[in-house]
């Protein structure tokens, strides 16, 4: 995927933190064309002077119509939080309209469209369009805030799904000589302090021990832990046998 | 994944429009259970009158600690801009992260914390984390707008892989019987328009038709070119030899 071949289209915004919310998330993601069609003057000013993202802001390009928007992409991305079926265009679920766009995106410039706070794309805005993609939110209530569409679109374009994988664990784990320590200070511990007998029992030393292993302790922790129980043990009163003062 | 389980936790967050678009997201995305740690009171209050998503508003939790507000879960998990070495915690990518919560809210509750639009999460609320997550946004700009955080994390909860995957078109396809029609007729208007010779060369014939096969049109759409070709084609004056009118 080549970020730069991404144009963000926005058909008459009308509230400059949602311009200035698109365009951050832009800067978040690493995307940088912001194109407007139609926006609210008062708006668009308004959203130059907002903090960050200042560079796609500044470098944002104003249209007249949707057709000057999108004129160098070879594909055009309407957004819609309803299914529109009167529009006979196929409505993809953001998941897989994302795959069709980062596919385009490796090679050829795409526009994705968005349309105004209160309204959505009008049909002649959608009629530029080749498919339209929906965000998975509830039938009851699809309508999403413009900047947080525009932040959830961009993050599906960005998203890796090889990084849903586990990865090796880094941290070090426990070596089982540290466990066994943790283990036998444990037991003494609990013996001295009249938890278990004096005398254990093999089936408590085992539950004992398996009891420690699932803590599932990381080396660095297992020191600590060790310190810990140390100095416990040599506090600790001894039992009634008096051995200890 | 059940819904129901996942506590959405704002740390002391400042601005109303952070809080309602948090809760807008959360409606978009079948999510409930809003809790606010030391909320700014006037936020809280402007929040709880803004439009859309009010049950969530309404039905907000507030407490005094992170402790508190978490108390009930299994699972805490921060978000975080940076990658917080000095942490000692996990930092997860979104897409990891997303898929360990998940498993976990398919039995029980877990808390995704977000911090303030100021500060994000302070060495104190992380502290109650079993690790961070962070969204896979650039180096010199990770920080995001706290709604559009809480947006991205909840689509990346509630998104399906398996609809990234292309599905059977359903609409139907021209058959060839059509898109050999319409070939004949698009040659037919050719010749009589000059555009190739009366007499047609094979070789063009064949260009002609995989250009026709390549449009890959719908049954639908093949229908509505075949009334504009026939149309086209009656209309058209005849070529040299004069048969037509």
């Amino acid at each position: 995927v080549d970020p730069e071949l991404l144009r963000v289209v926005l058909v008459a915004p009308r509230n400059p933190l949602n311009i200035g919310a698109a365009a951050r998330a832009m800067s978040n993601f690493g995307f940088s064309h912001l194109r407007l069609v139609n926006p609210y003057d008062v708006a668009f000013r308004e959203a130059r002077s907002a903090v960050r993202a200042g560079h796609i802001l500044a470098s944002a390009e104003e249209f007249k119509t949707v057709a000057d928007a999108v004129a160098d992409c070879s594909l055009v991305v309407g957004t819609t939080a309803a299914a529109r079926r009167e529009l006979q265009l196929p409505v993809r679920r953001l998941e897989y309209g994302g795959r069709l766009i980062r596919r385009r995106l490796a090679s050829q410039p795409v526009a994705l469209l968005f349309g105004s706070e209160k309204f959505g794309l009008a049909n002649e805005d959608l009629a530029h369009c080749h498919w339209v993609m929906r965000a998975p939110a509830r039938e009851e209530h699809g309508s999403m805030n413009l900047g947080q569409a525009v932040a959830v679109c961009l993050y599906e374009l960005v998203r890796k799904p090889e990084e849903a994988v586990s990865r090796p664990e880094r941290k070090k784990r426990a070596e089982a000589a540290a466990m066994e320590e943790f283990t036998r200070l444990l037991l003494d511990i609990l013996a001295r302090s009249g938890y278990v007998h004096e005398r254990v029992e093999s089936s408590t030393e085992m539950k004992i021990r398996r009891l420690a292993r699932r803590l599932d302790l990381s080396a660095h922790d297992a020191e600590i832990w060790l310190g810990m129980l140390r100095q416990v043990l040599w506090r600790i009163k001894p039992g009634t046998d008096g051995t200890f003062p």
